[in-house]
């Protein structure tokens, strides 16, 4: 690899309930800069320094279309991506696009409150609350494995099984519950699987979720090569003094450095 | 059992240091139904769709001995009682209703970050802050467990000696430490045995309390039936960008939950 | 040990961020005796009614210097020195002090978010980021012991191995990977070395923190004496509904009651 | 006159953007009994010991056509009806009752930042957006006053001209220019008509409103009988710090004083 | 005239209904130093360059007698005394002292909420709901002048009676209808006169206040000297956003240049 | 004139306090579609519906010498430029460009708490606290009038003298005070001349300020043509609850309205 394409996504339109992840990219480039902390991820690299880290800048788009073209002009074999910002619903374009510029095949890890599997959600297949089915359907991974799920309806507990969606609920986790992997995988981090006392900027309030210091141990441990990732679902109107930002900005971090070595 | 009463409890004359839990029942349920989440306990109960489940509505008195007829009205051997809001003082009232419908014998979980045990507060003893000193010297249950608690005095301590009481300590606490139960159980949890990190909602913040996540798992490995149950000393008045509020409507969720499996 | 001084310290010159610190000790006082909790700590102990607790009061300058000057006044073999409030800055010329007056080596335990090693940081060598290079190349300590690191870089990476610092990132963190310690301690806690879910009122957010209930746990199971201790870097400008601030008090609670024990 | 029905109706049905009204009544209450003011109106009234006022209690309905029924039981010649809470939709029920009961004719003074003259909103011809176009072709009242208008759009003008409503735009306002009243009137305060600085607890923010102060104004000016009133739309879940319940609670009083006098 | 001693004072044992003006005086140095303005008054004179004003530091005592030692320490004919923080109850022994040094007299500008005039309060006859009750038994000032009142019960209308005080209340306010003074005058300003839109930084919120302007205002047509002042009942406790620290900060530069000019 | 650009600048390197203003537009656009209100100024104008405001999107740069290129590329005789966000140092370049282009001279009036005429601030004599100066050096503008300056200090007069800028200062404001244009005139709009209890979403807050009421009514009664406008100085982090974000999205409405008719 040679790159790493870090790019803003401001699109919010496919968000159920409140709109505002669209604002998420500025505002986590500001607390990553701010001078609060410094750029050094938790393993020693510094993401600040690191010449294959490219800003690509933010994508604006009222056209859902527009977002797998976006990525499939950033990814190559020697270039990965991360978004930043956006509702959920953009993962699906972008893994899609992985799927067709990759020649291996991967595996998904989709850390959330939600399963994020429902056939339709308010009459769109293209909702916040169904990229994981289209990407289901699509065949355009070979594992997922969902992580901190707290909210399964009879509807999603049958369109995980009509998948073989792996799910670790948020009821039954550890941290070695987490499946081995053994091709290379896609992240996908919604900001609403942590707890709303670590993140309340999010649209989504759902307690009971992970600790700040859990996601970054799920980052960290990861021992496979990650080909791209999104950070997904921060909503700036809801947060409570940057508290969320703070925390999108360090995982943009870990990510990051992951993705790196 | 046929059926589970939900009653609001709009009480709060017995708080010591500021009112607030008895504006706390149509918060709860206005955070149960905003659209926000959707009503499935984590056990894949449909919590809105349990016929079961029977709102009982709000009930408003400044009579504190109106509180145990009213608790009589709704509980019988066929339908157990859930009460939402009110400060702790209302839990002794409502646990004598149930001990005297109950022909078996119970015992009590009390999840706080107070063990309520005084013999008296400020002059009251039926102040929020002695419920269970009241409940022991009526021998209303076997045995009383209590978790969380991190504010132990001397007197305190004396009458948990005196009474019996089996205190698990916040400080020494792990999920293994509660012992198991071999009685049907009567649930009565304030919000402040949270931290106030998660729960900023309540009148006495006391650092150093519970995760939502080991509070929604101290529910969930019950495994003798629950008699009845109380959720207090939420304080909207407190609140911040509805946390407290959201994290009492997923409990409501899961203690119902439990309460029909 | 016949007594131990509370010594509010009125000084926030040397942080790099933002000021604030010099405005926490009466509001850490403040929570202490506002009767939203009582002033036992955990084990017991009546902090509200150890004869050998003797109030200080508040010190205030504007000059570096005098700090060490203050804290030799207070200390000697028989009285003990706990500070409150302040940038972190502070603790080299208070551990400075208590090199001077002890005939006896000791260790320093410092909880904090960052290792404090910068040689200079802003081209000031007594910056809130610096005391503990300044301690180190004064030989003050025999070890010193970092846990809760979450923001290492190359340069404090190398003034620790330079210094034989030894450092509990957090990312390796479990409460047995502390060492054991075999000589009596000066415990340094910075308040952001808590989760910023916890302690949001300091001025470096750095996510994936300690819990509140983490690091009491850190103090309760400290097994040597405790010769003198700082709580510094509470921001009460930055705080949200005093949740920081009734923290702080907690954790004053659980180090005097330790110190005396 | 005999005497002053005070009545909370916890209804928000009809509103457009968020809910949350109908949680305003038992909020209210507590602002104005929680000791941090006293029970005196500003024209020397007091309003905690006036034998005229009599609470009753909060109705609590799903059925929109309900509240026209509650608010028949309540009025006669010789019982006025002062409501509390929900959103604006509840007032053309109202004042439909009001014009069924008295014989006479009645002006209305509407106290808005907007005209809620839509013929429908959202397919919703009982909207929130909709009250005094229903009011208005229902003929209920002689003359339509609306202050503090600051939103008109074409349809809404329209809307006026057709049904000869008299507007005094926020642009315009000055406390002169409200026309006098020579018949009975009944009095809707819309809370988000005063600037959102003095209250953010309402669903809609529209900047550039009343102050406190003017609304204050506007009510002692009042020259002629109030027949009725209400006071709709502060959303608790919006308010800041309490900021807009205890400026409700202080409306209630000076309303309720002023339709004693 | 010499100097001007700005006192700060760390006393809120006489608030009936939340503590913490004790903790404003250093807040608010902190906001007047922070760097968010500079140090002019708007009169154009430099409160940071004026040899005149001399810091006396804060003052903490527990024991309300020693308020009026203090003050006499400070006052002398060529020295004048402002104070800065605490609650409303200190302001009769400040005057009180004031009295005792001048040989001539004086009258008072009061601007408040509250006409502060109670004979006791909760049984306290110092309760800072008192003070000038005190003043005006003591005949220690002239004239009383009261501005901003919107809480008058009948029995501090007949206390105001009895005084002759002079009350202009909120409900009839223009800048216009404060009376000319002959004589110099001694100002005591509550914060909670302003609006809480403005102040939320105080213990009783009541709401109909004056915008900082309308004080501003005040405080700058003022034709007479001011021999002495006093800014109470700051809350540091309530403030949002530093909005009343930064509020109480730009008085006391105006009161100051006033002071001086 | 046929057309009104509307160009976001994503631009806060000149910030003096702290950094901010470069988050500002995408927030401004969102409040102003977000449903809480409609999209008509007060004059009765559809914004939303004027084919003649063209959306320029966000320009982006960290090279202050492209905002006057990027301004340059807007503006014509036929086309006018709003800009909206950043921070006050954008008006220098901004009001240039307009002199380069536009043959016939203009005046200027700028709104704000700070007369912004330092010769250099913090050694740079671009800082945004210097923009006017450069201005009035440039001899850009024929006139340069200020509203709403409340931190005059001697540097700042003695510039104002010498270039001959017009000062009504908040403490005469009254809005006749203002001055007759008799040219067009360029707007210039700080968020921070709007007090902060309207506006806490800026870097500085300087209390005393307008009312979001009085600043519509300035720019309401312009009865010149404004042949361009900004809007700057919101800085998002510091907003509490949107209220800053919708007051800009107001006042962006009405100059839009006002460059329209
Ligand atoms: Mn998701
Ligand atoms: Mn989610
Ligand atoms: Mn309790
Ligand atoms: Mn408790
Ligand atoms: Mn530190
Ligand atoms: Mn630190
Ligand atoms: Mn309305
Ligand atoms: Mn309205
Ligand atoms: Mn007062
Ligand atoms: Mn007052
Ligand atoms: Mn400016
Ligand atoms: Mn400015």
């Amino acid at each position: 690899m040679n790159k790493i394409s870090v790019l803003g996504v401001l699109y919010d339109q496919k968000s159920s309930f409140l709109k505002g992840p669209a604002l998420a990219p500025p505002l986590i480039r500001n607390y990553l800069h701010n001078g609060a902390s410094n750029l050094y991820a938790e393993n020693g690299m510094d993401i600040g320094n690191a010449s294959m880290i490219v800003d690509a800048g933010d994508f604006s788009t009222e056209n859902y279309a527009e977002i797998e073209a976006k990525a499939l002009e950033l990814i190559s074999e020697e270039s990965k991506l991360f978004t930043l910002g956006g509702d959920h619903s953009i993962s699906y374009p972008i893994i899609k696009a992985h799927h067709a510029v990759h020649s291996e095949s991967f595996d998904i890890l989709h850390i959330d409150a939600h399963s994020d599997l429902y056939d339709q959600y308010e009459g769109d297949g293209f909702s916040h609350a169904c990229p994981f089915a289209r990407v289901m359907e699509g065949k355009l991974a070979e594992r997922l494995v969902q992580v901190g799920i707290r909210t399964l309806n009879q509807h999603q507990k049958e369109q995980a099984e009509k998948f073989g969606v792996e799910i670790i609920q948020m009821k039954e986790y550890e941290l070695s519950a987490i499946p081995k992997f053994e091709r290379p995988i896609y992240l996908s981090l919604d900001m609403d699987a942590i707890d709303p006392a670590f993140a309340p900027g999010v649209s989504h309030h759902e307690p009971g979720g992970f600790t700040s210091r859990e996601v970054i141990q799920i980052i960290q441990q990861i021992d496979v090569p990650i080909i791209g990732a999104d950070l997904v679902e921060y909503n700036p109107i809801r947060d409570i003094n940057g508290i969320t930002g703070a925390l999108a900005a360090k995982l943009m971090k870990e990510i990051l450095s992951k993705m790196l070595s």
